[in-house]
Order: structure tokens, then C-alpha cells, then sequence
């Protein structure tokens, strides 16, 4: 079977390029999911690009992804932050997810130092831009078990 | 009128009896619904199993409940820790509600000792499982006048 | 073109009006819709009346608002203190926001001191009641160019 | 052998009933032991009510109930909050406990956020009145096996 | 009788104006006593327009309030996170105040989080410049009946 | 009926004169027990002095005071820093307690800053030595109407 | 020489009677100060009754105290929260000093936990009302040998 | 005249030995007091073993302590960390005191980091199981001078 | 123009040398003056010695100083650590001021850890007493252009 | 010029394949090393494998990166908590750094959630072992304009 | 193979005996090491006094520690309260090892009671002077097996 | 004997001049030392310049100053946030230390206001650039006695 693997992501991330390109850069969200599938070919690994503001959504897609994916990239965007719901969900799931950010949270408000996502994850990476997202890829297709 | 209460079930409990199942034990969200519905025929209680990942849908129900239901049973699940907006339903709701978890939450994570549900409710029950659903539906035939 | 204003009104404020009157007063949202009307027609503004329970669904509107409207009136209720989506969410917006609370929260509990909207909006107005958002649509007149 | 049960009860529980009856009711400890030696004859349970305002005697019942009881009820009352001993002592005894408190400790002085008797318990069960300890009697007699 | 209120501005707004132009803009505090005053005519108002650098000097005209104005415009200014003799004299006073903020706090120091003024006030209005304080007398015109 | 005061003392105030005379003076509890009865005498009051290192006897001695005394003189000691039981049985307690220090306890450890004693009594004397004692019966003296 | 004490009272205290006398009784400062004279007569003490609004002016009476005084009751009010100016005063004064709170402010916001007089007084009563004063003068009468 | 060590033990220490021997070994307390009574009789050192559930109990030793001991092993189990009074009572020993931990508290609950009893000691020997009774003694041969 | 410098010093400061002299010396605000004045004369700079127990009388000094002064000195003594008023005067203050302390605040209480003035001030010198102020001015000498 | 990158690790790292090889596998730094050396041939940098338990050695390393590198691969191990040393030479540095660390930091002991390095490197990289470092150098490879 | 034990100490234990010898003692580290070689050659153990002010240094020791000794004292003076890199070597180190302070660190310092070394040693020792060391050596002779 | 003072400087000062110029000034630690050197002809002090990143190496250095040295400046930079070890060693120093900070640490990070060196030093002068480090030499000139 074909390896599949969601790459979902949280609130606001659906804006990208066309908000502040200065700081973010011109890509947007599909420019991103170009990239991974792109990377994906290369492992024979199939790319299914999700975006939600819905907390509840988000859930949903890391539920069905126990049956449907056999990995997750998660940009949680705010509700990394926020969301005991997504640390529960992610709990319940046996597949590898990788968490990624597009800055360094680190380097950003007080409350962004809350991280519900970063202890149930198998790995992070953080402030590398839409590179994240290929390592991310590069990381999963190493993690995952080809068929 | 017969009196109705609402069994409301927040995120992650869909997943019920599949999740570590050596932990949680095989009982599924449908099981605990059989019980409850045995048990609600005994006061001549209608019972409605409801279950939901969005924090809004939950509130939604309760609004509704105002008006459709005369009990609750609320396990808000990882809401319990974060929701501000559940617990301003629940203040604007007039019925009694009672509060169940399946676990003892004051035996795991630091951030789960955050609670927004306790203050509101009228009864609170913990750590016994689905037993728990069932000593909710007997206080709440005794809080509930039958008509 | 005609100046447009999102009123974006957050959990259980569909419940204005029903819920405690002694306290709340007998104005329902759709009586504030009314007065927000009113008072848009002498300044020739279009006002658009929206609530919702869900977190994701106020952040989708406040990304809509970025091409559809000319400035906000928010009211975020409880999300106001737990919600950092719609915090990003409002830093992506570039027209003025004016940040309404009936009552007075620096009266009531200690987790509502918290607050992710106030240090991304133009201005805030509380404890005024239904004055409140015909003062925050006076500030929006002035704030917003007419064209 | 019959299962037995101690039913412990913290500092000023002594008092219920003739301490601002308009809240806590007329009921006394006396009543309540009354409604569980009802309850105890359903399951062929033996009760022993038992009461103190010294956190040492309490430590003691708990120690004497590892080879006389099979199970417990306590309302630690005020020692919830500051009695590492009893925490100790539950931790060394290996028959089901249940924490009863007759109202919800949630609504109350900050201080009471503290709980030291939850994290060593089976179940808890708050805000129900004398309902509570009946609850706390159905539920143990489902976890003593009977012989 | 005619309505009087008084416009009470703390330490350093008087040099509004002379004081980065660029930010605060080059409106006076004078400025600001000519909109009110051509505001208040509207309403048949009359307004004191007083400044003081002087933690006392703040209280004593606030207990004067007490019988000669029917309503207060206040800006603490630095005394709003540190005068708990402020908090006191408002709590003693029946009349409507208005807490008015040039610029928005929340997006400031973290010692500005501190407000001993909002919990004792009617309302508040922050961000909006000169603007509020004409926010702030046109409430007190619907707050203090007109005899 | 004589008007009848209990003065409770705490845990290691037996040891008052024997312990650090250099500190806190060769004045023993029998001593002050003489000073409280002489000044009984002038007011027509009979008192009874207690010590104890044990808190459930202090709680004890509370409870029997509800029907024995009109009134408490209370140097709780070191459980005015840990004591809820105390506080709860002061709060059953409906005749005036004056609460009562030898020494100065905002001048000492920060563990002391902690009180569950101050917020449930009619008055607090701290710093004045045997003093304190004294004015504490005069205080009484004034809040018990003699019969 | 006759002994002389200085009675200083803090912000809003010139507004005892006045405001709340339901609360806080019809008694104002000036029945307070007779109240005190009164006692003095007793004991040949001269008392100089002190108020002021103005945390300076407080700071100024306790160094002259320090010259025309040999005992202080010092009632900071507001002040007593938040002013380490006078505490520094209080450290250079050698005379004894009582503090006196009408009320208990244990019972009251939290912000009213932290105390800078207490700390470098010779003692405090609180709770007592005007009597309060009455037994700070009657604790300094013993305290300041007569000459 | 003998030297005479009081050894001390605070709640649920009396269960040593019984409570899971696979971590706590199977020696009992008495099994330690024989260790320390053939230790002691190389120093010639009368050594009395003592245990109680009761904080007031241990408070009472230790003041007995202060007139028929020349020194103290204190293991005050749960007192550590809850107990003001013990404090106190060790404040006002002139004798050597050693506190024991048969585990190492540092590597357990965060409230167990809180210790009341170290300040107040000479010194102070965790984690060595009974070995750290010995040790103890063995300091207090060479601290209490021989007669 | 010759060069002015206000010499601004806190509350408590007009006892130096009255207070305490075997701690702070025998020197006087006078002596201390002197020593500026000696040494003002050699970079020709005028200097004006003032003081006050008053909050806002030193924000109207640091605001005189926009005008007339071309550089500050300020000990601004216990004020350092509760004045947000003296703090927001210094940010529209834009001559160099420099922050000096007699001792070393670091080595005394917990709340002199609170600093409003050190933000906002070119530099600050401790702990080297009247030394300190000639250092400042010497700093001042070097910092402000001669005319 | 070839593009030279500095991949220095912190204390105990020279430890890795030695110590519980279940855990952390049987790789040693050097395997690390060699993967890295395999992973740069192709990209064409050369790689510099440093290892010091000693804070200063990893400063001077850093100092001397700026001169001599073009990119540096950093796990600071333990020092990643602690140094602020470390911070600051990173801030002095211009070459991208990415962080890396073994295993996930946001699952283990509390004061591994201080982070001084985070804030003030270009990425960080957690939890995915060896894959890690060559993740690293991949992105490192596209940070680094090759010449 | 003859049993080696490892006695590292910390920064600044080089001055002992050279430093407030009223307090310390006038021992030497050199004296400690004599006393523990002689305490030493009765249990036929080999003793290596070792001492750096240098963290990395201890770091490198313990690392050493795990082939060439079967035993460590350490007394980590400053960096016990500073050090997770120490903390991580100790994890990594299979020997029994036994923290020794010569003082009550308890009574001293408040940052002081940040502790990184006792969570993972086997056993405590503090304020016993150099009899602290030597009563480790008797404890680690009976953890060590002798061969 | 001339006197002889150690200026002792801490991590990455050695980059001063080349990092940020903008910002920091051209000037070197060389130029420092230029100028102290010049500075220091003029009171016959001799002086010696030391930097070093390693904690350890200025421990050492600070313990070398006890009998090399009559007086130091010392400049810590990072380590003043985070070394105990240089605390406990400043202790053990009779000698004057005058601690010099380029820049005004209190308006940069908040990790930054922990500083473990003010509360042992003579005197502190901060925010004065290469300045600061003249004045500390000037006030040692006075503190330490020509011979």
C-alpha cells in the first residue's frame, strides 16, 4: 500500500503570502503543498494538504488519520498554544507526527512558550520557513515503513 | 412531560474502547449509552447521547438543552481545561448539571488541575469509569423533579 | 463605495436579552442590531449583524472582513480570553477594529483578566452596555475614510 | 465475610445540621449515617461512621482500615487541603477509597484548589449533598468483590 | 440644575502635545477641554477641565465630585496601576465615571497590567485618542438623567 | 448569666518565659492568665484559660465554645499559618473572636505571611506582649452585651 | 513635659460617616478624635487628630513626629498597600507606632495582602472599629513612659 | 549522667516493613530501633524510639525532649512539609537535632519540596534507608559532649 | 549658556546624616551639596540641590527640567520602587539623567527589587554613597555638551 | 571558498552509544559524525565535529566560528537551560545556526523548558535522534549561499 | 580490585579553612582528605581528593568516575544549585553517589533551594562539617560491594 | 606597596569593537584598558586587564585577587545572570569590587534581572559605556588606602 500522509494545518495559515510577504515571503499554502508533493514523488509517498481555523476540524482530520494516513505533518499554528483537544487527539494516534512551524516561536510572544503540541510528537522543527515542511517530509518517509 | 436529560460528550471520547483499550477498557461510547438508557428506564428519563470534537457545538447543545432537555450529564473532556465558553453556557443554564470524568484527573498532567466546568455545576464525579456516567443519572432522577 | 462594518458577536451572546434580564437588561442582539442600524444610516454605513459559537467560524469571518468590510465591532465574549486564532486572526486585519464588552470585566473572575484582544485592536470600549457598540460605530465613522 | 466499610469524616463535620441550616440543611451526620446503613443493607454492607477533628486520628482509621475495612468513604473536610499524612496513608492502603464533599469545593476559597486526597483515591464525588456518600456506598459496592 | 462633570487627567498629561508629536499627535490638553466643551454644549453640560501631577491632589477632587458634578471623565494616566487611594475614592462615589485611556494600554508594559481603576468605574474606553473623550461625555449624557 | 471568654492558646506557648526570656520576657502563660483574670474581674467576665500543641483540640475546644463561652481570645501560633480546620470551626463560631500575637509576624519569616485566622475573626491585636492580651478582653468586653 | 501623640489618618478617612454608614457606622473622624481626647484626658497624653489624601504629607507628619511626638496611631489606609516612602519614615522614627484599621483587611481584595506598615510598626490592631483607636492609646499610655 | 537520644517518627512510619517490602525492604521500625540500640551501646548512648500519627504528639516529644535528652533523630515523614508547629518546637531546642529521610524526598512530588524541618536543624542525611539512622547517631556521639 | 543640573532626591533623604550616623555617616543633603557644588565648579556647571517627600512634586521638578536643566541626577529613593508616574515623566524627559543610590539596594528587602526608574535613565551608580553623586556628576560633565 | 560548517555538541554527548544504548541506541557521536561527513560530500562542505563538557569551551567555539565557518550545527545539551554565555556569543554570530537535540525536551523534567538558545538561532530541530544532524546540514545547505 | 572512591568538590572549596575560619573552621580541604584517608584505610578503600572551580571540569571527573571508581562524594558547592550539566553526568553514572554540604543550605540563601544534584544521587549528607564526609565514606563502604 | 586592581571581564567581551559598532562603539577592550591605564597613572595604581569565557577561569581569578590584588572591577556580563560559583567567591572577597556594566541591563531581557553579583559588591555603575569602567576606578582610588 501507498504510504499517505496529512499535512495539516491550524488558523491563519491560509493566509500566507498574501499577508505581510516582507516577513512571510510570497509563498502561499498551495505553493508549500507543491514543494511536498514535489518531495513526495521522489519516496513514493502520497501528500494530502489540509487547512482548518476550526480547532474541532483539526481533531477530526488527526481521528481519521489513525485509519487513513501513516503520517502527519501539523503546523497547529495558534492552537499550539491553546488546544488540550489536539494534545488528546495526538495522544490517541500510534502513526509518527511531526510538528512544524514556519518562525521561531521562540523568539515571539510570552504566550507562545505554552506548547501543548511539542510533548506528544515524535519530533519538531521550527523557523526554517516552507524548508520545514520538506525536512518534515524527508523525516517521515525515513520513520515510516515502506511496503 | 417525561424529563430528558442531555448526555454531552466533548473531544476524543468518539475513540472510546478503541484507544488503549487495556487502560480505558473495551466499553465504547455506544456501551456507556446502553447503560445509561437501561438505567434511565428504570425513572422513566429519556436520554440523549450526544458527542462532539468542537468546542462550539458543545455549546450549542447546552443552549439548546435550556430549553429541550431538564438534566445534563457533561463530560467536556479536554474542555474541561480550557474552555471559557462552555462555562458561560453552563452559568446561563438553569437545570442541574453534573460533571463526569472517567479517570481521576488530579492524578495526571499540571495543566488538567485547570477547571472551568467544577465551579459551575452542580455535582462533580471522577475516577470511576463508566460507573460514573450511571451515579450521575441517579442524582440527577432525584434533582429532577418528575412531573 | 458604501463603508461596511462586521459586528461580530462571540459565544452565548444569542442569548442576550433572555438570560438574567434584572442583570442583562430585556435587549436582545437583534434589538442592538437594531440601534447599530440606525445610527449606520446617519453616517451611511452598512452593518452586518453576526454571532457564533465557534471559535474557527469568528476567525473565518474576521479573514472575510480583510476584503469584505471596512472596519469591526467585535465582541468575543469568553473567546476573548482564551483564544489566540482569532489574536492572529486580527493581527492579519489592516482596518480598524473597536473591541466592545457589555459589562465590565475587570470586575468579575480572575481568569478573565487575561485578555488576546485588546493588544491588537485599534480601541476598546467596556461596562456600557448596548451604548457601547453605537459608541464603538460613532469611532469606527471617524476612523474609517469615507470614499 | 461481610464487606465492611468506614465511612470517615473530617474536622467540623460534626456540626452538620445545626450550622446554617438554610444552606447545609437540617441533616446531621447521624441522618446521613442513617441513609447509608439503608443503602448498606441493599448489598449486605456493614458501615462504620466514624468522625474527628485530629488529622493523627484520621491517619490511625486509615491504617486500621488496611485489615478491618474493604473499602472507604472520606470527607477529609478541611484536611483535604493541607494533609500530606493522609495523603501517606492513602497511598498505603490498597482497598478502593471514595472522597465525598457535601458541596462543590470548586466554587470556593482559592486555597481549596489544593487537593492532597484526589490524586490517592479511586473516585470523587462533589456537590451533591448527602446523595453523595449514597453514591459513594452504590459505587464501592460494584468495586469490593462480594465473597 | 445644570449637569457638570469633571474631566480628572493624572501625572504627565500635561504636556500632551509638546511630547513626541509624532505619536501622541499635537493636540494639548487645552485641545482636548475645547472639543468636550463644544460637545457638552449639545448636551447642556457643563465640564472642569483639571490636571494634576499628585496622587492626593486626584483624590481630593474625586470626594469633591462627590458634591458638586454629576459625573467623571478620568484618566489616571500612570496613577491607574498604583493608586489604591484612587480605588478607594471612587468606591465612595455614587456618581457615573468614565475611564478614558489615549493610547491602548494592553499593548504596553507588563506593569501596565495592573489597573486599580477599571474594577470600580462604570466604564472604560481605550485607544481612541482624543476621540474617547468624547466617547466618555457622550455616555455620561445617557448616564446622568438630565433634570 | 456571667459572660464567659475562652483565651486559646496554640502549640509551644506553654514554653512562654522559658524559652529566649531575653526576647520575649520571663512572663509565663500563668502569668498572663493572672493579668486576663484581674481585668476579668473589673468587667464581670470569667475566663478560661487553654493550651494546646495539638490543632483538633483547638478545634475541639472552638466547637464546645459555640455553646459554653460568648466569647474567644485565639493565639493560634503556628497554626494560624496551616490551619484550615481552625479557620472552619472559626467560621461555625458565631460569638466574637479577637485573634491575638505576642510578637510582630509581618516582621518575620515569609511562610508567616500566610493567615486562614484574620479573615474569619471580628479583630486582630499583634506586637503588644501580654498586652495584647489584655486590650483583646477589653475589646470583648465592649462586643458582649452583658446580660 | 506632657506626652504627645500624633493620630495620622490616611486617604479618604475624612470621609468617615458619610459614605456607607450603614457599613461603616455614622461615626466620623471628628467623633473619633473626641472619642480619643477623651481617653487621653485619662492619662495625660495630648493627641493631635491628622488627616490627608496626600502620601507626602503623611511622610512629612511622621518626621516631624519625630521631634514633637512620642507616640504615634497610624491608620495609613489606602497607602498602608502601596507606599514604601512611608515605611522608609517609619524605619527613622524611634517612638513606638500602633497601625489601626477600622476594618479587617484580611476579608477584603486581594491586593490588599501586601502590607508595608506592619513590618516596621511596634504593633497593629484591626477589626475593632473606633475602638481600635481608643486601645492603640491605651497600649502607647504603657508604651511611653510618662516623665 | 547517660546520654539519651529521642528518635522520633512521624505518620505512617509504623507501617514500615509491611508497605510494599519490594521497595521499602522488610525492615520494620523496631527492626531499626534494635540497629540503633546496638550502635548506641558502643557510644553508651540510651536511645528512645517514638512514633506517632499526631503533629501535636511529636510537638509534645519534642519539648519533653528539651529536659530528658542530650539529643534527637527526627524523621517527621508527611510534618516535613506541612508542619509550622514542629518548626517551632525545634526552634526552641538548645539540643543537637539530625533530621532522617529513609528515601530521597528530592526525587519525589513537588509538594514535598517544601520543607519546614531543615532550616531548623544541625544537620540533615536522606535516601540512605536505615543506614541514615545510624549515621545519625553516629553524629551525635561527636556532637553531645560525654560526661 | 552655562550648564544646570538638578540634583532631584527622594522621600526620608532631608534626615540624612540625622538618621542612624553610624550606618549612613554624618554627613547631611547639605554636605552632600557642598561636594556637588565643589565639584560643579570645575566643569563649570551650575547645580540646584531639591527635595521632597512628595511623588508629584518630583515629577514637576523632572518636568521643570525639560526647560531648565541640561542633565539630571535623581535618588529617587523609595519612590524607585512603586512610581510609575516619575517613570512615564522620565521617558519625555530627553536630557541624560543619571539614577544613584547611597547603598546597595540589591543587598536589601525583596520589594527594592522592583525598579521603575532604572528602564528609562542613561545610568545608574550604587552602593558608593555621597561618592556616587560626584561620580554622576562627573558622568554629566562628559555627557552634556558645553555650550 | 568551500562552505565549512562547525557541528558542536555539549557536555555528556561523548557519552552517546555508551550509555543506555535501549534508550538512546548503540550510535556514538562519532557514527554522528561519519553520517554527516557521507551527508556534506555531497553538498560539498566540509564538517568540523567538536565536542566539550566546559560552558567556555562552546563560547570560544562560537567566537571562533565567526571568522572561520559558514554555518554551525548546535546541540548544547544540558548548557541549552543554563547559559546565557552562550546566548550571547550566538547573538554576536551572523552564519545561520540550527538547533538540534537528540530527543524531545518538551517531554522531560520542568527546567528543561528554559531555553536560552532558541530565541537566537535561525532553527531548531527536536526528537528525531541522528536524522537530526543530517536534517540540519540539509537545511544549512540552502541557508548557505555556496560561492 | 581494591574498592576507589572519588571526592570532588566544587568552586571555592579550595578556601577552606583560609576563609571566616570563626565559621568554617580552620580545616583545610587537605585536613578533610586526611581524615577521610584514615577513616578510609579501615574499610581498605582508595580515596582521590579532587577539586575545580571549573563546572566542566567536575562534569569531565564524573564522567572518568564511571571506569576508574566505584563510589563518588561530591559536594558540588555553587553549581548544586546552577548545574543541570553535572545533573546529566550523575544520570549517566551507575556508582553509588552521596552529596555532602558542610552547612545547612536550607538556612541560607532562597536561590539556594533550586537543587539539581540531590534528585539524582543515592543519598544526602548536610550540615555536619567534615563529619558529613566521613559518615558518606561509611555509607558508600556498606553501598559498595567489597570483592 | 602600589595598589594593584584586577578588571576582570566575562564572557564575550573580548568581541567588543567588533560586534555591532552601530551600537556598541568602536571602542575595544584594549581601548578600555587604555584608558584605565591612563586613568590609573594619575592615583599610582597599577592595573591588569583579564577576559575570559570560562566561569571557572574567574573564579579563579577572583580567588588569585585575594592576596594579588586591593581592589576590583568586574564586569561579568552573562555570568552576572547565571554564577553562583562567582557569588560565593565574591563573598570570600575583603577586598572593594566595583561591578561595571556597558549597557543598562534593567531595559533588556527579563531573564536579565536575576544578577547574583549586585548583592555582594561595593558598588554598581551601569548604562555608562567605557565611562562606567573610569568612575569604578576613581571610587576604588578613594576605597582602597594609598600606603
Amino acid at each position: 500500500m501507498t504510504r499517505r500522509v496529512f499535512c495539516i494545518n491550524g488558523p491563519n495559515l491560509n493566509l500566507l503570502g498574501q499577508r505581510e510577504p516582507e516577513i512571510y515571503g510570497h509563498q502561499t499554502l498551495d505553493d508549500i503543498g507543491a514543494l511536498l508533493l514535489k518531495e513526495a514523488q521522489v519516496f513514493d509517498i502520497g501528500v494530502e494538504m489540509l487547512q482548518s481555523n476550526h480547532e474541532g476540524q483539526i481533531v477530526d482530520w488527526l481521528q481519521q488519520a489513525r485509519t487513513e494516513a501513516s503520517g502527519v505533518i501539523l503546523n497547529a499554528a495558534a492552537y499550539t498554544h491553546t488546544s488540550v483537544a489536539i494534545h488528546d487527539a495526538l495522544k490517541a494516534l500510534d502513526i509518527p507526527v511531526i510538528e512544524v512551524h514556519l518562525s521561531n516561536p521562540a523568539a515571539r510572544d510570552a504566550f507562545r512558550s505554552v506548547n501543548y503540541i511539542s510533548p506528544v510528537v515524535k519530533g519538531s522543527i521550527a523557523g526554517l520557513g516552507s524548508v520545514g515542511y520538506v525536512l518534515a517530509l524527508k523525516a517521515l518517509a525515513q520513520l515510516i515503513p515502506s511496503t
